[in-house]
């Protein structure tokens, strides 16, 4: 079965955009008609139980750039729903194979016949935004740091300071879910009850984002707990506990906007040349149905060039019929860096801080007084340093930490 | 809070150790403090919000040698029995750290206390044994190809070809679950259908493992499906679905033995200076339940060297009072390859061939010959080419592939 066709123009396929290095000796005509067939209908070697009328089946690399190889997918490949078996296709065996040295899945474009049967975000941008009051201005958020450790009380607490001084959204640490020092049914009751008092004295709504990270139906218990105390988010670190429960979580249509962390991607997104890229990650987690996923900063404490910008764009672009999530931008920021965040990644935004709120010298309220302050110099148009000479929480933290 | 202390002697710890290049202009020393902040309690900043009775919570970088750094995390960081939470704390962040410029999870000493609460392998080795009535031998398996695309009744065809020239297990492969050429139902029963046949025509026992992967609850309703009809096993694509779902399926307690296929794990694996091991991935994988996992082959069309000797031996090893995992071989194998496979790896290994066995030229029956004829030689103690000799099917595979 032929696995190469130059001339194909691709119709209603699932499109793979591969950067591939092949082995030693072997062409990348060769190797990337291999890629090909192992992630379709082929396999190493001719089989004698192929059928005449599989032919329509095979995937066929249809343009070749250099290193930038182009892949279509006949849908009929794929189940209909199921992100894990578009995953375990193509970008399954393929980067365990001899004949690629590197192999790199850069994009992926998914036809509406293939979108059509996901539900995507339940909420999306607007959504969020309506159950904040929040218009037009990126919204604030902070991590409850030292990320374990705190015990509810002291949890609740530090939420509660982040909450008044201007935060809109408070959540937990990728690794805190249900440990011994902070268990999570008591963490969700007395955060809930913070974010009340916090709710009252500042008129302003605040949300909680609980991590329910756990084994599926654990999840699920602590997703419906959630609701029934007047939650209104969950989250959940997409890439750990992976993409059959994240379905799962959406298919039970709770009422809760659905928050992803995305702790350990990194394993296979940061090298450049193999593995999968971020963008293949936020495609396929907006189809799963995320409201908001990070994607980094292009400044602060991680990795993470330009490309989150057109992350953050597709995100925010129409996709099939599916909403738009919000793209979360964290690690490492402080106030300082929020101009330039807001310049490259438009308001449309999460901004999520913790050492850069609860490191402030003032501690966690004026921390979020000084980030709501550099956001606020933004959307006012006014420069940072200029605003801050007014408010002293900002310019300590711009004093505290430079760009 | 120091996250560092090289006279400490680590006692119930988790231990995790890494391969870690710093950033340019950063300490190994600095750069390892960093990693076991952030995959604990610290962040790149001091915080405000610490609490003295923190303290006992920070994970210690105890052992640098080179690039080689272990570091020591207390138990009480981790959930007891939840895989996700432990990744997202040990592999989570940390990969995208600017202060690493690569950084590899090579391996993870779990301790009893962690261990202890996790079901482990239903079956194990010896359970799997017992089933096939196979004592001592390599399993002989195969993998449905072509790959995708077969219809139901052609698929069972193959399956049952398989069986009767030797084959122990006939496997759907990683990619195939509930597509319209072939749905899932629909093939257990004509597929078990077969299996029957084929018993009572070879007065052997043998397993058919249907792929399953799907959201959670579609692989629920898959299994129990499996289970009411007479079927003994299920395949899973671990990485694709994820630990969340891994674990969930464990939980249910199925009457079914759980194979795991690891597809798409090289996105992350193959770069030996960054990523997450494979030994890391087997090991959970135990934990989580699985009876058997694909570890690679040394030889054949996947990358992955002699590693795979080490991950094969420690699932046979004792693991506190978990059950052992039997390694599953795959990727490219053919009859030649067996002698020095189970050289390397012992008799305890099932052996998974699909092009080996389909691409026999006188058909799948005669390569299923091929390859038992190709174990029993080892079994026997004879030279593969003086066993050749008067069996023809596997004569023929000697000269169809060479190693």
């Amino acid at each position: 079965m032929p696995h190469i066709d130059l001339k194909y123009k691709p119709g209603e396929d699932l499109i793979c955009e591969f950067y591939l290095e092949p082995a030693k000796g072997l062409s990348i005509r060769k190797a990337s008609e291999q890629v090909a067939a192992e992630s379709s209908t082929g396999t190493w070697t001719k089989v004698f139980t192929e059928k005449p009328y599989m032919e329509k089946f095979a995937a066929r690399v249809f343009s070749i750039k250099g290193r930038q190889v182009k892949i279509a997918y006949p849908l009929a490949l794929f189940e209909p729903g199921n992100i894990p078996q578009i995953l375990s296709s193509v970008a399954g065996n393929i980067f365990g194979m001899k004949s690629v040295r590197n192999l790199r899945l850069v994009d992926i474009h998914i036809p509406k016949g293939l979108a059509k049967v996901f539900k995507g975000p339940k909420f999306g941008i607007q959504g969020v935004r309506n159950i904040l009051g929040v218009k037009e201005r990126p919204l604030v958020g902070t991590i409850v740091k030292p990320k374990l450790g705190l015990e509810t009380e002291d949890h609740a607490k530090v939420a509660y300071k982040a909450w008044v001084g201007g935060c809109d959204i408070v959540k937990d640490d990728e690794n805190l879910s249900n440990q011994g020092f902070n268990p999570f049914l008591k963490r969700i009751i007395k955060t809930l009850e913070m974010r009340k008092k916090a709710e009252e004295e500042t008129g302003e709504k605040k949300v909680y984002m609980p991590n329910v990270t756990a084994e599926t139906e654990e999840m699920l218990r602590r997703m419906k707990f959630v609701e029934d105390n007047g939650g209104k988010y969950a989250m959940v670190d997409l890439i750990t506990c992976g993409f059959s429960s994240l379905q799962t979580l959406r298919e039970r249509d709770f009422n809760l906007v659905l928050h992803a962390h995305r702790a350990m991607h990194a394993a296979f997104t940061r090298n450049k040349k193999h593995g999968i890229s971020m963008m293949v990650v936020a495609k396929l987690a907006r189809l799963a149905g995320v409201d908001q996923i990070h994607v980094g900063t292009v400044i602060g404490k991680m990795e993470g060039g330009k490309e989150v910008i057109g992350i953050a764009e597709w995100l925010r672009n129409e996709f099939h019929d599916l909403k738009t999530v919000f793209p979360v931008c964290s690690g490492g920021l402080h106030p300082a860096h929020i101009p330039k965040l807001i310049e490259m990644l438009g308001k449309d935004i999460v901004i999520q801080a913790g050492g850069g709120i609860h490191g402030h010298r003032m501690g966690t309220e004026a921390g979020a007084k000084a980030m709501r302050q550099a956001v606020d110099s933004v959307v006012e148009n006014i420069a940072i340093k200029e605003y801050a000479k007014d408010r002293k929480e900002l310019g300590i933290a711009l004093k505290q930490w430079k760009c």
